[in-house]
């Protein structure tokens, strides 16, 4: 029988853990502390910040909202990040992006102080997850996917693991992160000779191509653990993720669902990268 | 018949490019210029010195030897490099490493400008290097590799490569440059459950683990291209790769011998890097 390996169950172990760092920070007179930045007025944004709001309140990380209007030069912008790296109240920052096209997102991401980039933005982030090292901090979503595997207790060691897209934000960085557990890792992506068959043999799937239901039961196979990172949006309207889940049910070992997986834990790990900033910066 | 991949013929064909380059830069006033800095009077790296002295003469690449004390502070060396970050007449810089262990070679190395960086030792050029971007510049050994299989008309798309050892100075960058090219690449190294099956299976391997003919006939297959990267020396004083060569030959199809192979490559990629750095600086 297939395992369905639950976000919320993570999150819940996760959030129990975060609090009670917090606690300790706040008994040596911390409060943890996450800016997010928000320039205008895209949707998408006001419905991760109020989200992000409510999962800083139950684990007690304060947030700071920096709202800037969709016209921000991208010197106020520079600016304001600029005072936030300056303000030693705030550990973390999170920038929404994509910025306004004007805008040169290089420049401003690359502004940002990377012990205070819990969302991985900047190039000394990805320097730091690519050689893994403990400079700034990786991407919330590869995290997340980390996250899940060892919270249900795979161990990656030897293993092989096979991630199916390669994006930098997510493929490359959750295969740095695999790799540094030890795991064989093999990046696979559209141009991928006989995909169905690297996919097959692997025992850990990271799915992450941005293709709704595209590994269906060819991809897989049994005993595997399939962690699927996409969210998309069938005609129907309906939320699926990279994996066909009705035939990977009763297939694999083990898979996370969308929606309820890896989106569910990506806030949760960004607090618990806030937290982390936060124990840093009073070591 | 295994062809042998000899690094004469490549280092051949690129002094030949890197002269046309220069004589182009020449023309518009720029002498393309490398600083090498040393520090102390170690045999390795006066040796390598002399050779990047002769290749960088040889195609008209100027170098200026930036040589301090063994006992020299970690503050005159970050001076030095900032000097030279400000020198508009030196285009690339190479600091020899490791660096006396009382110095922070962390900080060192990043106070070099990515610009100038044609060793891709600084945060920002393995950030560029993972982003597969134009930030920096690679390590000279992985793009050796990619230069070697390039010359020698090795299609990599598609293609299965198995890196073996994780390094963040060759199996790591080479195997995102592999990726940039579009191969599957998969990243084995010691922990790795059944890594002969997995290296014989791959269609190029790249052997960086370091350890004197470690992958012997069990590891290998017919039709395989295979880079050594691996430089040992044996018991008996004989300089050998990571691949058993003996056994190689009459196996694979291809293989770089050692000495003679990727080692040779990489001073003129070197070169090359610097000259690239003229450009971009003229741009």
């Amino acid at each position: 029988m297939t395992r369905i390996l639950k976000g919320a169950e993570v999150v819940e172990a996760l959030n129990a853990r975060i609090a009670a760092e917090v606690e300790e920070l706040n008994a040596a007179g911390v409060v943890p502390t996450l800016a997010i930045v928000r320039v205008g007025e895209r949707g998408d944004d006001i419905s991760y910040e109020r989200g992000a709001g409510k999962r800083a309140e139950k684990v007690g990380v304060a947030v700071r909202n920096v709202l800037l209007p969709a016209e921000v030069s991208e010197d106020a912008l520079v600016s304001q990040i600029e005072a936030l790296n300056a303000d030693a109240s705030v550990h973390g920052v999170l920038l929404f992006r994509p910025l306004p096209v004007r805008i040169n997102e290089e420049r401003v991401r690359n502004v940002l102080a990377s012990a205070k980039d819990v969302d991985g933005i900047t190039d000394l982030s990805l320097a730091g997850v690519f050689a893994g090292t403990q400079t700034g901090f990786a991407p919330c979503t590869p995290a997340a996917c980390v996250e899940i595997l060892e919270h249900f207790g795979y161990r990656l060691e030897g293993k092989n693991a096979v991630v199916v897209g390669r994006s930098l934000v997510v493929g490359k960085p959750v295969a740095m992160m695999l790799l540094g557990r030890n795991a064989t890792v093999t990046l696979a992506h559209s141009r991928t000779a006989d995909l169905k068959q690297v996919v097959a043999a692997a025992d850990i799937v990271i799915a992450a191509v941005g293709r709704a239901e595209m590994l269906n039961g060819d991809y897989l196979s049994e005993g595997q653990v399939v962690i699927d990172v996409g969210i998309n949006v069938t005609e129907q309207g309906a939320l699926v993720g990279d994996v066909d889940f009705a035939h990977a049910e009763g297939t694999v070992a083990a898979i996370t669902p969308v929606p309820g997986g890896v989106g569910t834990v990506t806030t949760s790990v960004l607090m618990k990268q806030v937290v982390q900033a936060a124990r840093r910066s009073v070591v």
